[in-house]
């Protein structure tokens, strides 16, 4: 996406044909600054401080990591050791254990001579399908925009709510909750786009430079905010991302979004999820068993005699899903609608 | 309350005989620094910066702002003058109304030499009425914390959830949601609070301070986090105060509380609004029309040009509602219930 006059992708291989450049996201919105990443240490902590963050955006920055290690250690034993340091990085999004799932079993057939070459292969083919992904939930989220701003009509802005980051700097490029925002506002559907914080990590901070960068009108919100403004009717759809869906539907996200999806339910405001098919864990019939990450309690920010606990996800049951936005279209959250869209998966 | 080895309360009489002497909140928990108010427009400017705050505090606050003006100007339109003042400070707590037409009516007829004098007197009697008021909603919230906590059961401690501040910082003394709390505890009831941070002015802070000096175990979340722990089972009981209650028992609160309150009832947490008589707005059919101050957008510290909007207060419907705890006992959130806890204000 544009940054000032230049185009970006939150990651890429560095002109010196071998590294990974990353945008430090810790820096924003302050500084836009890259990072040089050369080791699958570097990588593993870029991931775990969230310089690189959003779930598939570390699906694909894994891959890197693997890329960089197999440099150093091409063995067996070398590609076995990077999949479990990146596995331990972060426990809620599935996009990276699936991303770390397709390496190991596209690299174990190949040569040692060859692996590091083939990683980095396959890391820029999972960062462009990432980036096709996103284009197609873009295109299916447009028409839920569009039919908004018919019901909206006379060309009031369709107000969305959206919480943490799910825009292209949780991914590649385009995002996944804001892609449609994007594309929509491109086509000149008048949008505004409620912005949460999200505490403690002030994504929405990030998404709220997203949309300035890009020009989408917008509005910053506390993440206590959201449900007055559903009920006093200022809000006419929610648009989240997701790091995790379970086969029957349930959503883990962001710490807060259930919250948001209940008081979208009280009010009968749509509440749909963006979710790629690298979110979806088809091993996990509901989202109970989704390990929600426990973080630093210095994340607050308060002084360290304050007692604090700080999970950073939380799990929005299938019943408070309008639907689910995929690469393939929209559809019930639900193994139903899941399988409908994705019948390689029956059974 | 306690503070080090010293009990003080949140308002009271300087040592001169005249001047109102208040702890200033927007200074803790850091600093536990006292001022001396000395005009009218002190005490205005006190309540607007919410250096005084909370909805029990203000009112009395505004009493002793009356007191005030009537020393430099006692006549009738110095007493409109002062009142019209301090109504305008801050819209949604309707104890600041109440307050400020109990002392237009009661100083009326008074002769101009003995209304300041008289005002002072009304103003301590108020705050008296209030430590009175919060000691009684102590009594009647203790009872369900004891409950809570024979359900709870081994001796388990009972996990309160409460959001923004209703402790003895937002009153004269003891609090309203927190006065249950303190005094339970104090009695042996094994209690954990879970404090909600409260963007953006982080009167969770406060409740922890309190907490901590009086020696109760509790916990800071993010605002975000209160559903997922309600989800997990990690939360027996919600407990908030409230700055206005309309006659069908909707709740005005602190921005943020309505998600709680959904959280909550899909939980099957119970959930209790401690509410002085105070808060009541016999007025007020329903909470649609109640004030919802709009604060200033340098309160959520984000840089000049992001767009914000600052609404700090939302409206909980009764539905959502378990109890009220008022200083006569724990009433169904309603007209039947207030008017069965309040027969004189039947029609």
């Amino acid at each position: 996406m544009r940054v000032g006059d230049t185009w970006y992708r939150t990651i890429w291989v560095g002109d010196d044909g071998w590294s990974a450049q990353i945008i430090d996201q810790t820096e924003l919105p302050n500084r836009f600054v890259m990072a040089r990443l050369e080791t699958l240490e570097q990588v593993a902590e870029a991931i775990r401080q969230m310089r690189v963050r959003g779930a598939p955006l570390i699906g694909v920055a894994a891959g890197f990591g693997i890329a960089l290690a197999l440099r150093r250690d091409p063995s067996d034993a070398g590609l076995q050791r990077a999949v479990a340091l990146l596995a331990a990085t972060r426990p809620t999004a599935v996009n990276l254990r699936w991303a770390l799932d397709r390496f190991a079993q596209r690299l174990a057939p190949v040569p040692s001579a060859e692996r590091a070459a083939e990683a980095q292969r396959l890391a820029v083919t999972m960062a462009d399908e990432d980036v096709a992904a996103c284009q197609s939930i873009a295109a299916a989220g447009e028409t839920l925009l569009r039919e908004a701003a018919r019901t909206a009509g006379n060309g009031r802005p369709v107000n969305v709510l959206t919480h943490c980051n799910a825009g292209w700097l949780a991914t590649v490029d385009w995002g996944t909750a804001l892609a449609p925002i994007y594309r929509a506002h491109d086509a000149g559907v008048p949008l505004h786009v409620w912005v949460d914080e999200t505490r403690p990590r002030n994504q929405g901070l990030l998404t709220a430079w997203e949309l300035a960068q890009h020009g989408v009108p917008h509005t910053v919100v506390v993440d206590n905010a959201g449900g007055h403004l559903m009920r006093l009717g200022r809000v006419d759809l929610c648009l989240v991302g997701t790091d995790r869906v379970a086969i029957n539907g349930d959503v883990a996200n962001k710490i807060g979004t259930y919250l948001k999806a209940l008081a979208a339910a009280d009010n009968r405001i749509p509440f749909y999820v963006a979710a790629p098919s690298s979110s979806i864990d088809w091993s996990l019939e509901t989202g109970e068993s989704i390990p929600i990450e426990e973080r630093r309690a210095e994340e607050l920010g308060l002084p360290s005699e304050v007692a604090v606990a700080n999970p950073a996800f939380d799990v929005t049951p299938a019943r408070l899903v309008t639907g689910l936005v995929t690469e393939r279209g929209v559809t019930s959250a639900g193994r139903e609608g899941l399988l409908t869209l994705f019948p390689e998966r029956r059974p």
